[in-house]
């Protein structure tokens, strides 16, 4: 069953507000195998709401609006509804009576406009309001269906749940569908997301047009770049029966390419995961950062617990500031040797089994004759150090996050080596 | 003119990112005056998205594309749009080259599916990609116009502004659309954006359906809270003049009732509005932070020329760093004494005129007997210090993010203060 989603209210058009009630209804129904092909934003106006709804149904076999069922003028979901279905909108004198409930409830007088939320097309079914005063509608067209919920999230997602997924189910199960799709993230970083491509060219080949499991990847900046393995199964154990299966082909193909940049699966961010390698070997850590100005650090500390492991950060932005408190030599400040010193400097300095340093260039100057987008990453564990030097793209921000992923990547990494 | 905003990619069909890019975009086309009925989503897949751009053409004068211009197999956009043109990809041998250099510019070879990057439709023309390896297309059909830009938000908010809007503005005026739309945005923090409508009731009451100028409010998180006012005029002047005098109206009425809350104009961000004070007064500054771990600190380098004043900071996460390191008095350190003598201490340990310190309670326990979003700021000046307390809202990130921002506008009001 294909479902499709129009979300309704100029505000959208205009960037006012933004649309989390389609991502959040494409991840619903996605999670109960129920295909999704298109979304639409449509502004407050009746004709182009009639045309949007007309596409939709000339497409997709059901279709969910969200928003435009409030009480006042510009809110005409309900009416452009009951054109399509070609009925009158009739009051529903029961929605009526729980309206001015709510309001006497809260000791205040209903405003007239509040009836416009009891008008219902004729032969819809309303969905009780229990969380705001706008009921929601299952309006059928033919065999088609359009759920009609409001725009306001908490309102939205309550009725989806108890009324509008049920009945989708439902009519799945009449028409002798059942799936469940479930997915998994495996985050990477250390290589480009062509170079990812690539390594799984062969397995993409292998699923190509199946309609068991689904590649995909996306680039999410600092927190890597991803690899999205879906899978629709007869139920939930058989789609994750899929997905373990798949995993191991897809860790294989990366992990024989581009060694451990797998970092972390689904939610999991690069500093939790490297938090997890720091704790299972009681080692506590200190940041010395320039380049990023305290990014490496500000990351670490969103990790719960933080305080057990970590000792804190200097950032020493001015090189006499690494010269004075880190002992680095003075001299060129973007070089191996001084992010070591950095690394073994900081560690000292804030009593810290671990120290890890950032040194680099941001751009858009050279500096120490290092080109805009160079950093090396100094890491000192117990006195033993260890240096990286990355080449980055991209602007100042960019360089920066970049710099404090492959930063943290590189400390992972070395510890998962057992050095 | 209308314009149409196709956002392309299955992972906004199954809610896996949000689609960020339509809201920005309509946010855009909106201050420029220009008109958008419609948004979709599809899916990466060739049919659906021909199909999708056709309804657009069928109801819109220029569609904007976002996502699909990668280098991976699921990366369509391209062959769709040619589809639409009716006419073949064509490899441009000068992007080839830009993305082979960027590849060796980063010590690595190009995947050879990266030459999927350099197919454009023939007739269109490539927007150059400065920020990513995907080019942009703009891309003619008929006296219609389709433009194609990547996903990822840097990469397509930087074509917009290069190339894309040029066009369409040069397209207004070729179809003797003058009228030219302005807009300017006062950056606030300290003051509710209730309380900022409150204070502009007035002005919002006088504006009520005015033709030629429009307010609107923006919650914008660590950018503080917006004031947008968007003029249309018969030209740039005229709107400029437009602007000039309601911003005097706005400011006169804000700080009125606030103070001085407003930190930036457009896009300038509470950074650099606080570099400036420091460079104006000849004063460097260092930092110490516990609570927003680095978070101040990583915002200050952002700014252009920052090692002209910034000395750097210590990230003071475990208790006994502040007191070994900053010699604060051993004790509860979310306290007014302990965040004086931690931004003396770093003054004093990095060497610079102004010390500035944050601690508190990111929760969710409390500390020290303090609440969640309890934040002290401690501010020091050549040895005579100052303090602030705030209770701020939100999870532990908002409570950090606040916190940041609320440190850097303590800091600029006291400097302006003369103190």
């Amino acid at each position: 069953m294909r479902v499709e989603i129009v979300a309704i209210g100029t505000e959208l058009l205009l960037g006012q507000i933004a649309d989390t009630n389609s991502q959040w209804l494409g991840e619903q129904l996605a999670a109960h195998g129920i295909t999704s092909h298109f979304h639409q934003h449509v502004g407050d106006n009746h004709e182009r709401i009639v045309a949007t709804l007309r596409t939709a149904l000339s497409r997709s076999d059901a279709v969910i609006t969200c928003g435009g069922l409030g009480p006042t003028q510009d809110d005409i979901t309900r009416a452009a509804i009951a054109e399509i279905m070609g009925v009158p909108l009739e009051r529903d004198e029961r929605i009526v009576d729980v309206i001015r409930t709510m309001f006497e409830r809260r000791g205040r007088d209903m405003p007239e406009n509040n009836l416009l939320q009891a008008e219902v097309p004729r032969g819809a079914t309303p969905i009780d309001q229990v969380r705001g005063t706008a009921p929601g509608l299952i309006c059928p067209v033919g065999d088609q269906v359009i759920y009609a919920v409001p725009g306001v999230p908490y309102e939205m997602s309550e009725m989806f749940e108890r009324s509008i997924i049920p009945d989708v189910i439902a009519r799945e199960r009449a028409a002798g569908r059942q799936a469940v799709i479930t997915s998994r993230v495996l985050r990477t970083w250390g290589a480009s997301e062509s170079g990812l491509a690539e390594a799984l060219a062969e397995r993409i080949k292998i699923l190509e047009g199946s309609e068991e499991l689904t590649l995909a990847f996306l680039a999410s900046g600092i927190e890597g770049i991803k690899v999205r393995m879906t899978a629709r199964g007869r139920d939930h154990a058989h789609a994750l029966e899929i997905l373990r299966h798949e995993e191991a082909h897809v860790r294989a193909a990366i992990e024989s390419a581009y060694g451990d940049v797998i970092f972390g699966v689904d939610d999991e961010t690069m500093e939790h995961s490297l938090a997890q390698e720091l704790v299972a070997r009681s080692l506590t850590l200190a940041v010395a950062e320039s380049v990023t100005g305290g990014l490496v650090s500000s990351r670490l500390v969103n990790v719960p617990g933080a305080s057990a492991w970590y000792r804190g950060a200097l950032v020493s932005y001015a090189s006499d500031v690494k010269f004075d408190l880190l002992r680095v030599t003075p001299g060129p400040v973007v070089s191996a040797t001084a992010v070591q010193e950095m690394a073994d400097g900081v560690r000292q300095l804030l009593g810290s089994d671990v120290g890890l340093a950032i040194t680099g260039v941001a751009g858009p100057e050279s500096q120490d004759g290092q080109a805009p987008g160079t950093v090396f990453v100094g890491i000192s564990l117990r006195g033993v150090t260890h240096h990286s030097k990355f080449s980055l793209p991209g602007d100042r921000p960019r360089i920066r996050q970049y710099s404090s992923i492959s930063a943290l990547q590189a400390l992972r990494q070395i510890l998962r080596q057992g050095w």
